[in-house]
């Protein structure tokens, strides 16, 4: 008992210093977690402890401040010349029957899990992605890369991947809301189209590009930039009888980045399987909205 | 002494306790600061002390956990069925034909700041928007609101609107870094088009959805869908002969979503004044990367 006695002050200080530091802990943790929130937005440390911290994506660099920017083309080269612009103008009755063709071939697209193994010439996949390469971007950084996979080890390799982390996500991280909505669909992790399409688009944003001096140039409304980019590319892919389905494979995204060498200032923001419908290719019988649905005129 | 010794025992029980209620406190605040670091992210609040709480832009409803979506197309309806799909199909000298044409068509898209006050039918706009509810979307949420505005005085308000931001953010808000990359280019915060144009576009991401029971439904992927669209429109523009800049006034979302009054779900995204090049319209000489430099062919 006179043990115990001589030990109560050191048992209080040892609380004291027990709370004190629980606090400090406490504290830091907060400020850990909310700068790691912040800027790295879908950090997954807890549930992939096996993945390298170099395979980690890196922090997102969002435009911050920034407001309305015209995406201006050149600053690149100071004091670009300006050159007069006229592109061929149609008469009135031209541009209707345009409007509408363009539309009725673009209302025909859907997205195809069913694709034929067919070879597709590589020639047109060129022209596909130098039309994607049209579109504009924050300062006219183009920050896309488009690699465009035919080995079918590689594509074997990417369905390795993807389905791993597909099935992951079914398993163990999804949301109870997310389960229940693909529960509907009766989707399951199995890609087999990534084996099978003759080509594999992926589509890397570039975060920020390397100046001449070493330095990191931040690329502005990059995603932005690349979404755009993808949708000028579904439309060249419909324009010449070609399918595919949209997919954003975001966490496997460092995995892919490394197989296919891609640089770290890379992401990987889409993943289109490419190539002629299957014969026996079907889609789920939706309707689109209305243009009242779409459309507010003032 | 004897109440010390009494009290030793009680000393330790709450010594336990408080360790054991910091642990679990500190984990909570690591979740909570994740959790709010993971939707929260590009929080302007502190730039813009003088806005009204409820003109602040939502939180960003982000992916998180969500990985290889394939944009499952039917969420809303459960058994969707299953229809044949088979889509015309050309030959292959035929495809290559319209992969070059349609190339040779958007490698003439430039963004152009002069845009003639003529009038531009109606129809052919409909027609343009109708082509951009065609993209795909993560759950066919089909997440966009396309506001055109046609209306004078309602031009000009949104000019007014976005001029201030602009001024304000080159004057106060801008990084070094940006005004220098932007000062090469000599912009400037006067939006003469913003009057002129004979169409506003403004392109709004609904980032949730309100179900039947009057709950949220998160839109996935919602600017990624919505980016996609507007890449289609810009094609579609493009296939019509007219023209525009795409922007992204960001920070003037909220005022102009409450000039045009939409919903609180509802954020403006991109701003395209659209109509004819002028006359006497010019835009900077700058190339498009080749090739080799925007693919990587495996």
């Amino acid at each position: 008992m006179a043990l115990l006695s001589f030990l109560t002050p050191v048992l209080v200080v040892i609380l004291c210093l027990v709370v004190g530091f629980m606090l400090v802990k406490s504290r830091e943790t907060e400020a850990t977690s909310t700068a790691q929130g912040k800027t790295n937005r879908t950090s997954k440390s807890d549930f992939r402890p096996w993945v390298d911290q170099d395979l980690q994506d890196e922090t997102e660099i969002s435009p911050g401040g920034r407001d309305d920017d015209e995406w201006v083309n050149n600053s690149e080269e100071e004091d670009l010349a300006h050159v007069p612009y006229s592109p061929p103008r149609y008469p009135e009755k031209t541009m209707l029957e345009r409007s509408k063709s363009f539309y009725t071939l673009m209302n025909q697209r859907r997205s195809v899990r069913f694709i034929s193994p067919e070879p597709v010439p590589r020639e047109v996949i060129d022209h596909v992605i130098l039309t994607a390469g049209t579109a504009p971007s924050g300062a006219h950084t183009e920050p896309w890369t488009f690699v465009v996979v035919s080995d079918p080890e590689t594509k074997h390799q990417i369905r390795l991947i993807v389905e791993e982390e597909e099935e992951m996500n079914y398993r163990q991280r999804m949301g109870d809301k997310w389960v229940q909505d693909l529960a509907k669909l009766r989707t399951n992790w199995i890609k087999e189209y990534l084996d099978v399409a003759p080509y594999l688009i992926l589509i890397f944003k570039q975060t920020y590009g390397i100046l001449p001096d070493s330095k990191k140039r931040t690329h502005y409304y990059n995603e932005i930039s690349v979404s755009i980019s993808c949708g000028i590319l579904l439309a060249a892919l419909q324009n010449v009888g070609l399918v595919t389905v949209t997919s954003t494979p975001l966490n496997c995204g460092p995995q892919l980045r490394f197989l296919l060498k891609r640089p770290a200032n890379e992401k990987l923001l889409m993943l289109l399987p490419v190539g002629y419908p299957a014969p026996d290719a079907t889609v789920p019988d939706l309707k689109r909205k209305q243009l009242d649905d779409i459309m507010v005129h003032i």
